[in-house]
């Protein structure tokens, strides 16, 4: 089955927003085995929404839109979707309640106007809005299946997973399931080698690999007569891939981040963390604190970024920074083991480095970044060279930071059980 | 005149990354004044892009590509264009030397697959590649003006400044002129209220707001027989806005960031600052040090998670976190001005609030964060509650943070100033 995503709105067109929900819808639909061929943006004007819209509905089997389903006079998605398809507009009394309960949460009073929202097509599937107030919708017409979503992402999401998820997966014969192996330390093409007789040998899983955000997952999706037998043809991929990058997978899961896998290892083996940072300047500590909970291994961090701070701070000897300079092996380390004694964590993770556009040398250039983690008194430093601009160095700092934290850790768990056992 | 784009990319289509070159194309149209109705994203499939290539090139003036422009088997947009507009391809001297140099630097040796990216059509203008490999390049035809642009952001945008916007000026009849009027600290509908005689009252230039980030912007455009009389347009207009918002604009210009404009004053005041981050947890930190030359300003700063880190890294009273609790005025105040007297700072800025999904309660909720900003003793703390998830909870409350410390900075000096004069 294919799909086709129209993104309503002249804020799109001006390039005052990016496209997300188009990048959230697609995702979604490519996860449910439909085929996406073409993603469209059009303003908030009527005669282009409905000539972009015949188009579609010749080429797609199923047609989402986003945007334009609220209440402003330039919000013309409903309408001329219901026009399409001669539907008249009815107010749907459950849509209203969710208006005036929204409002009334808030301590305010829609406007007579926030009502338009509550009107819907005659025949549409409602896909009621529990985060926001415009309600989706479902239409069918002879030539495909429309699905309406608001503008607000947060809504968009929760509504494909309550209503349109499991409309499309009773349209499709059969199901498709996906799960997504998300690496961590190894290279895109490193990735690819392991699994060339996996990816080369198969059609159904299919088996391919993707970057995202600086990290390597391998996504296996199959098809089946139903979700169990579907689930039953990815396991001993899911399985043989697990035996082949090992340690190497951090997780399983679709909704899973590395820092939360990190968060949760660390939680888990009842670890604290610090970390001390310089070119990243709290990106680091920012990302673990992002996960919710982070407060049970997370109590102290600093940014050290300037050399007296380091000295200060994290007790980093002077000689080092004179002989060594900042960005040097020796400085992460002892800023690593500074860190870890003055703010009493097991783990302590260093970064230094850096992030341009200033600062670099021949020898020391623009990218170059230290790391360390020290756990236990015991320190591992970790040379890298990254591209990009100032801001990419710092991200791509974070995110080896992560995992080289993760590795020294899972090292650490083994020896300790390791030594317990002997 | 009228531009389109279309993004070349299957992996757009599966929503494996998220479309921001046509949100950077589609803002920088606008800002040359060019009307953009559609944009449209297509796979690596030759037949599909010629069909929305020919449907393009009847509606707008100027079609713009990205994508597909490497030397991978599936990258078609070149070739398919070429084919389009019957031209044979040709070697390019210069884009194979570009390719050579760009290996060379690197200490590599180009495979010879590389080289297909040197290829180019007969008569296209080549828009040369400072930053990747694969050259951009203008085509005309009878119907349009073609300009591809390969995928990698930072190629884009450097090819755009140098050669497309060029290019467009000298198609667009008179010119175009744009200027961005940033504020900070206003609503958006108290900002739009405030200049609604201004709005109703012009169509050349025109002024819009719009808000971006937590960020309310306004657009002054204006076009003119040139580049002088489109500025001179503007510039009564700015004059106004200045007059009108004062203080509340942080900048007017284009590439400025509200943490750029931050380090600007705080540099040019001789004042450094230090955080003391408990929910924002270092994001505000990393906003600061992500502006080239923040180390002048920024030496040390602490995230303070835990209540223990609270009270013996800043000096917050446990009397203060019994009574009050972490999350409260007073808290916040004793953040503040620890953080100053700890790290020696002319500013210390103190975050400290509820970022969810748990932790909230009826008379504190999710949201409520608590900012207190701490300037040679003398101490403001504002309450603020803000919406959405933990990640947007904590990015609302770093903007703020900077908002806050920005006005408290622009008082202190103007005290000063006002005392030096007395």
């Amino acid at each position: 089955m294919t799909v086709e995503i129209i993104s309503v709105g002249t804020e799109i067109l001006l390039g005052t927003i990016v496209n997300k929900n188009a990048a959230f819808l697609a995702a979604k639909c490519a996860g449910l085995g439909l085929n996406c061929y073409y993603q469209t943006v059009v303003g908030d004007n009527s005669d282009r929404l409905k000539e972009v819209l015949k188009t579609a509905v010749k080429r797609a089997d199923i047609v989402m839109f986003t945007g334009g389903m609220g209440s402003a006079e330039d919000d013309i998605t409903k309408q001329t979707v219901a026009d399409f398809c001669k539907k008249e507009l009815h107010e749907d009394e459950q849509c209203k309640k969710r208006i005036e309960e929204y409002y009334f949460n808030r301590g305010k009073k829609p406007s007579e106007k926030k009502f338009r929202q509550a009107f819907v097509p005659q025949d549409a599937v409602i896909m009621h809005n529990r985060i926001s107030t415009a309600p989706g919708l479902i239409m069918e017409t002879s030539d495909a299946k429309l699905l309406l979503f608001p503008g607000d992402p947060e809504a968009v999401a929760a509504m494909f997973e309550e209503f349109a998820a499991p409309y499309i997966s009773r349209l499709t014969p059969g199901a498709i399931e996906t799960q997504t192996v998300k690496l961590c330390g190894v290279m895109e093409d490193e990735a690819e080698a392991k699994i060339k007789d996996l990816i080369d040998g198969q059609d159904n899983p299919t088996i391919a690999t993707c970057v995202k955000e600086d990290e390597i997952q391998i996504r296996v999706t199959a098809s089946g007569k139903n979700q169990k037998e579907a689930q039953k043809l990815i396991k001993p991929i899911v399985k043989e891939l697990k035996v082949r990058f090992g340690y190497d997978i951090y997780s399983t899961e679709e909704n899973s981040s590395l820092e939360k896998a990190v968060v949760e290892l660390l939680k888990s083996n009842n670890l604290t963390v610090t970390c001390a940072e310089s070119c990243t300047g709290g990106m680091l500590s920012s990302r673990i604190i992002d996960v919710p909970g982070a407060s049970d291994i997370y109590k102290i961090g600093i940014v050290t970024y300037s050399n007296k701070a380091k000295r200060k701070f994290l007790g980093v000897k002077k000689a080092t920074l004179q002989k060594y300079g900042a960005v040097s092996e020796q400085t992460a380390k002892e800023m690593a083991k500074g860190a870890a004694a003055n703010y009493k964590a097991d783990v302590a993770i260093a970064v230094t480095g850096i992030a341009g556009p200033d600062g670099g040398t021949a020898e020391k250039p623009v990218g170059l970044v230290y790391i360390g983690c020290c756990i236990m008194g015991e320190v591992t430093v970790r040379k890298f060279y990254f591209k990009g601009n100032r801001t990419q160095i710092r991200q791509a700092s974070t995110v080896s930071a992560l995992m080289l934290m993760r590795k020294c850790v899972l090292e650490y768990i083994s020896k300790v059980t390791f030594g317990e056992k002997s």
